[in-house]
C-alpha cells in the first residue's frame, strides 16, 4: 500500500515486455530507429495532427528544454507559484533557458488565470528593465490535481496570442487529465491553443519516458540541439520508441489513467465520509488532497507513505493549527483492496486522534 | 524641476574635474593604475578595514556579479518582491549566476524579515528538487527609500550564517542610507554581518561608477575573471579610479546623500501639509512615495518628471481607485527652489482634482 | 553484421533481466532505493576505497555534470581537439559549466600529454582576460581507441595538481581500457590522480547507464543539485541501480570488454593482412581504425556499417587522396562469425577496388 | 612614450570636452536622451544607411553581445584562433551566447578564410552531435595589424549566405582599418556582406565606448533586453552619446586613426632598417609586430612599455630561439618624436644585444 508518488510505482508489463522485445538484433543509434519512427507517426494519429515530437527521459527536462525552445533568456515564463516548472525542478528552467525569468503566480486550485498574468504584465512599464513576456506554462493536471477545462485554456492561449506569447503545458499527468475531461487529447491542447505539450508517460506506466511535442513544426526548429547538448538524447533510442509503442498501444495510457482517477475518487469519497477528514480540493485526475488531524497524517503516513504537502494548497480551504495538508496518490497499480485498507487504516485511527486533538485544544 | 530619478542628474563638479584631470599623460590600463589602486585604499579606510574591491560600471552589473559570486547556480537568493535585482534588472541575477533561483518575498515597507525568508527555506522539503538556499540580498536603502536599521540587517546576518547563506547588500543608495541613520559605513555592512556590498556612486553624483566590495578577501577569490567576462573592466580604468577618489575626498559622497535625503524631508514634510496627498511610507533617504488624487498627478508629472509607482507599494497603505502612488527622487542637485515649486505646484492644484475625487466618493 | 557503433547492440541479457526483475513492487523513488544504494556500495568495492556515485542516463551528461562540478563557469577545460566532450556533444559542456572555455589540443593517437596542456597555460600571460586553467578531461580509451597508461595519467595528474587543475577521465569506454591495460580499476583513476570518473555501461551493455564517481567525497558537494537540475536524476531509479548491479554482478562489465577487445584484435589482424589496407593506429580496445581504399569502404559501409572518421585521425597516418579512414566498433555481441564475415567481404572487394584505383590513376 | 597597447592613452581632448559639456542640467536617463538619440542618426549618415545601434561601454561586451544576438546556445561560432574573442575575453561570448560553441582556426597573418572555415563545417558529419554552424567572427583590423579587403570579407559573407550563418565585425580599431583600406565604413561592412558591427571607440580616443551596429534592423529585434541584463544599459547614457558624437564630429575618429596609422608605418620602416630586427607581418594599421633578439626587447620594453605577444604570430615567419615577437601600439596621441626615440633606443642597443647574442652561441 503506497500512496506517496506516482513515481513509486514500477512499469506496466505491457511496457516492460515491449523494452524486452526490443531488445533484439542491432538498431540504429540516437534516435532514428524504427521504433521510435513509428512512435513518431502514433503520436500524430493521437493529436489528430501531424505533430513533431522528440522523446526524452525525464519530465523536468521535457518541461525545462521545451520551455528553452519557446522563450529567450531574457524573457519571462508565467506559471503558477506552485508548478513543478516553480518549484521542482531546482532551476532546470533557469538553466536550458539560460536565466529566463520564472515568474510564479498565486491563485487558487493550483491554476492560473488570463487575468492574473495580465496583470502581472500592466506591471512591466520598466521597457527592457523588465523582461519579455514570452510564454505561460501551465501543468494539467495541476499539482494540485485539478484540471483546465478547454475554455480554460482557450482563455489562456488568447492572451497568449494577444501578447506574443507561447503556451506550454505540462503534462505529466496529462493522461489522468483527458481521463478527467473525457475529451480528446487535441481538445486540451493545440485545439485550445496550447504549443507545446510535454507528454508525460513515466509517471502513468512507462520506465523513463516524456515525449515533447510541437504543434507547429516551425517551433520545433532546432529542437534536436537542444536535446543534444541537455544529454537527453539516448544512444540506445529503440527502447524509448518501444516504449511509447507500447503506451500507446490500445490506449493503454488512457486506460491506466482512468483506473488511476478512478481509484482517487474512491478514495476522496471514502476519506470526505471520516470525520475530522476533509478534502482540500473537488478531486479530478489520480490524486486526493486531504486535511486531517495532524496525529492521524502521523499515525496513516508509516503505513500508506503519503507525504504532507509543503505548497500553498488550494488557497481557499487551509489547514488549522492541528492539521496536516496530505497528498495521497493513485497510480495504474493502486488497487482497491488498497484504497480500503487505506480508509479503514484513517477510520480506526481517528478517534484516538480526536481525543488528542480534544487535549490539545484543552491547553490553555 | 526634475523628480524623476537620481539619474537624470549629472555628475557632481568635482567628479567630472578629476575625470578631466586623469586625462593627462599614460597610464597601465584594465584597473591597475595608480587612482584605482589609492582608491581602492581609500574603501578601505572608508569601511575601517581591509576591503576587496572591484570597480564596475553599473549598479546592474554589481548586484549581478556579487550575487554570482556568493551563489551556486544550483542556488537561491531571497530578496524582496520589489527588489531592484527582482524586477528592474531584466534577469541579469539569472545570467550572471548562471540561473540561480531568484525567489521574491512580499512584505511591508519594501524590506524583508528573517522570519519570512525562514518560512519559504522551511518549505524546502523536497531535497535537491528546490535549489539551495544560497545567499540574502538586501537593498540599502530600499526601492521604496526605507532603510535597514544595523539591529535588522544583524538579524538577517544570523540567519544567513545559521543556513549556510551569504548576505548581500544592493547598495545603490547606500550613502543615502548612511545618511539617513547616520552611522558608520560599516555599522551597515560588516559589522552587522554583510559579506558583499554594490557601492552605488551614480546615483549619487558619479557618472558611471559602482565598487563591489568584499569583506572577507577569501569570499573575493577569483572575481576579476568574472569581472573580466561580464565586459565591465574598463580597459581606461583610471577614468573609473579617478571617479572613486573625487566621491569619497573631502565626504562629497555623504554630503551629495545628506542634502538629497533633507530635500526629500522638505518635500515630503510639505507634500503632508497638502490636503489629499499623504505618504505611503514614511520619508528616510532621498525618495518620496505620495499618494496623492490621479489628476493631480497627472497635472504634476508633465513639470515635475515624476512616476507613478509600480510595485506593490509599502504594502499597508494602498492608493484608492481615483488615486496613484507617485515616487519622487531627489539628489545632490536638488535646491529648495525646485522643492518649492513642485509644492506650489501641487497645492495649486489640489482643489480641482480634490472637487473630482469628492464627486467620486458621492457615487454609491 | 554491425561494426557502426557500440551503441547499435541492444542490452545484455543479464542487464536487462535485472530491470525485468527490478519492477516488482514499489520503491522510494529518486535514486535512494536499495538497489541504488546497494549499488553504490558495489561501486566502492570495485574502486576500493570509498567512492560517491551518481547514476544519470547518458554519457554526455556524465561528462558535462562532472566538469561542471570541478570547473568554475570562467575555468579552461584541457582535452584532446578530437574528444567527445570537444566535438559529439553539441555543447553540453559549455551548457553545463555555465560557459566555461573548451581549449582543444591536436596530438597524436587521441592522446594529450603534460608538455603540450603546460604550453597552452604558458601562453596565459594576460591575466583575467585568460580563462582560469581549471581541468584536464581524458578519455579512457580514447575516441582513437587507444589508452593512457597508468604513467601517463600520472603525469597529466601532476601536472594538474601543480596548476591547481582537477582531473577528469570520460570512462565511456573504461571497461575496455581496463581490459586492455589487465589493470585493476583503481590503477587508472585516483591511484593514477583521475579526480572524477564518467564511469560508462551504455555502450558496453547496459540499457542507458552512466555514473559519475568522485573519488573525493568533498568534491561530489551539492552534486546532487547539478545531476536534479539537468534533468538526470531519475524518478523510477530502481531501474537504474538494478542495471548497474547485474553490469558489476561477475565482473559482466569486465568480461563484455574482454569479448569486444578480442573481436578487435581479431579483426584488425585479418584487415591488416589485406592488402590496399593498413591500421591507423594500434589497437588496444574495441575500436579498429583502418585505412582503406575509398571503393572498398563504400563496398563495405552498406554490409557492415561502419563509418568514416571525420576527426584529425591518428595524426600520424593519414589517408591518401582515395582512402578513407574506417572506424570499426566491435561489442560485447560481435562475435568471430561477424569477425570473418566483413574480413572475407574485405578480401573479396579489395581486387576490384584495386582496379578501379588504377584505372583513375591513369586519369591525366 | 608608450607602446604597450591602445588602451594606455587617454581620452582626446574633443571628446573630454563633450563629456564635460553634456553635463549641464537634467536628461533623460538609460539611453534614450538626445545625445544619444542624434549619436544615433550620425551613424546611420556615417553608414550611409539606416542602421540600428545600441552603445555600450567595452568592447568584450560589444562582441559578446553581439554574437549572442546572432548565435543560438547550440551554434559554432568560427573565428581566428588569435581573434579576441577566442583568447582575450576569458569566455564573455560563452557567457552572453549562453554556451555557444567557439571554434577558433589558425590560419596566417591573423586572418580567415572561406575554404578553412568551410572544411570545419565539412566535418560537421554528426548530425545534432555537433553544434550548428551559426556566425563568422572576424576582427577589423586582426590582432595582428592586418585587414580584410572588402574582396575577402565579400568571400567570408558569401559562405556564410550559402550555411546560414551571420557575420561578425569585431571593429575594435575599424577606424584604423577603414584608414589603411582608404575606404568607406559601409565598404567593409553591409556592402560587403557584415551583418553586425562593434564599432570600436575607445582604443581610438572615447572614454568608454563601443557602438553594436546592426544593418538589418530585424536582426536587432530584442537586443534592447540582452544589453540591459549584461549591466551594459548605462543610466546617465548622455555621456555615451555625447562621447560619440564627438567621435564622429569632424571626422575625428578617422583623423585619429590616420595619425596612429601613419606613426606606425613609420616605426615599422624605422625598425625593418635596423639590422637584427625584422617586421613578422606586413604593417597596414596601427600596430607593428617585430622580430628582435630577446635582449634587445629586453631592453626596449622598460622604456617603451612594449609587450612580447603570446599569440601564434603571423604563421609565416617566427621568432627564432633567442628572439621575441614584440607588439608595439601607436596611438592618436602617439608623436614623431616618440617614434624617433624609441628608433635611437633599438639603434643604439642593437650592437650590445648582438654581442650578447654571439657570446650565447659560443656555448657549447
Amino acid at each position: 500500500m503506497d500512496f506517496a508518488s506516482d513515481n513509486v510505482f514500477g512499469v506496466h508489463e505491457r511496457i516492460m515486455n515491449a523494452v524486452v522485445a526490443a531488445n533484439a538484433g542491432t538498431s540504429p543509434s540516437y534516435g532514428v530507429d524504427p521504433w521510435t519512427r513509428e512512435a513518431e507517426q502514433r503520436l500524430s494519429e493521437l493529436f489528430e495532427r501531424q505533430v513533431t515530437s522528440f522523446l526524452v527521459m525525464t519530465g523536468t527536462a521535457a518541461n525545462a528544454l521545451a520551455l528553452a525552445q519557446l522563450v529567450p533568456p531574457y524573457g519571462a515564463v508565467f506559471a503558477h507559484a506552485d508548478a513543478h516548472v516553480m518549484v521542482d525542478e531546482c532551476g532546470a528552467p533557469e538553466l536550458f533557458t539560460g536565466g529566463a525569468k520564472m515568474i510564479g503566480i498565486a491563485e487558487p486550485n493550483g491554476k492560473i488565470t488570463p487575468g492574473a498574468v495580465a496583470r502581472v504584465i500592466a506591471g512591466f512599464i520598466r521597457a527592457e528593465h523588465d523582461p519579455k513576456p514570452a510564454a505561460v506554462s501551465i501543468a494539467q493536471a495541476t499539482e494540485l490535481g485539478t484540471v483546465y477545462t478547454p475554455a480554460e485554456i482557450g482563455k489562456l492561449a488568447e492572451l497568449c496570442r494577444i501578447k506574443g506569447m507561447k503556451l506550454h503545458m505540462d503534462g505529466a499527468r496529462f493522461a489522468n487529465a483527458v481521463a478527467a475531461l473525457d475529451c480528446a487529447p487535441a481538445d486540451i491542447t493545440w485545439r485550445a491553443g496550447v504549443d507545446v505539450l510535454s507528454f508525460g508517460c513515466t509517471k502513468n506506466g512507462a520506465l523513463a519516458l516524456e515525449a515533447v511535442i510541437f504543434f507547429d513544426e516551425k517551433l520545433a526548429n532546432d529542437f534536436i540541439y537542444r536535446r543534444m547538448r541537455a544529454g537527453q538524447l539516448l544512444s540506445k533510442g529503440r527502447f524509448l520508441g518501444a516504449q511509447m509503442l507500447a503506451y500507446l498501444e490500445g490506449d493503454l495510457w488512457l486506460n491506466n489513467a482512468r483506473h488511476a482517477n478512478a481509484m482517487a475518487k474512491l478514495l476522496a469519497d471514502g476519506l470526505a465520509r471520516i470525520s475530522g477528514i476533509r478534502l482540500a480540493v473537488e478531486v479530478s485526475a489520480n490524486e486526493v488532497f486531504a486535511i486531517m488531524p495532524r496525529t492521524l497524517f502521523q499515525a496513516l503516513s508509516g503505513e500508506a507513505h503519503c507525504y504532507e504537502w509543503p505548497g500553498m494548497g488550494s488557497g481557499l480551504v487551509s489547514p488549522g493549527p492541528e492539521e496536516a495538508l496530505v497528498r495521497l496518490v493513485c497510480s495504474f497499480r493502486t488497487t482497491e483492496e488498497d484504497v480500503g485498507k487505506l480508509l479503514r487504516l484513517a477510520g480506526a485511527v481517528r478517534p484516538l486522534s480526536a481525543g488528542r486533538q480534544q487535549s490539545a485544544e484543552q491547553r490553555p
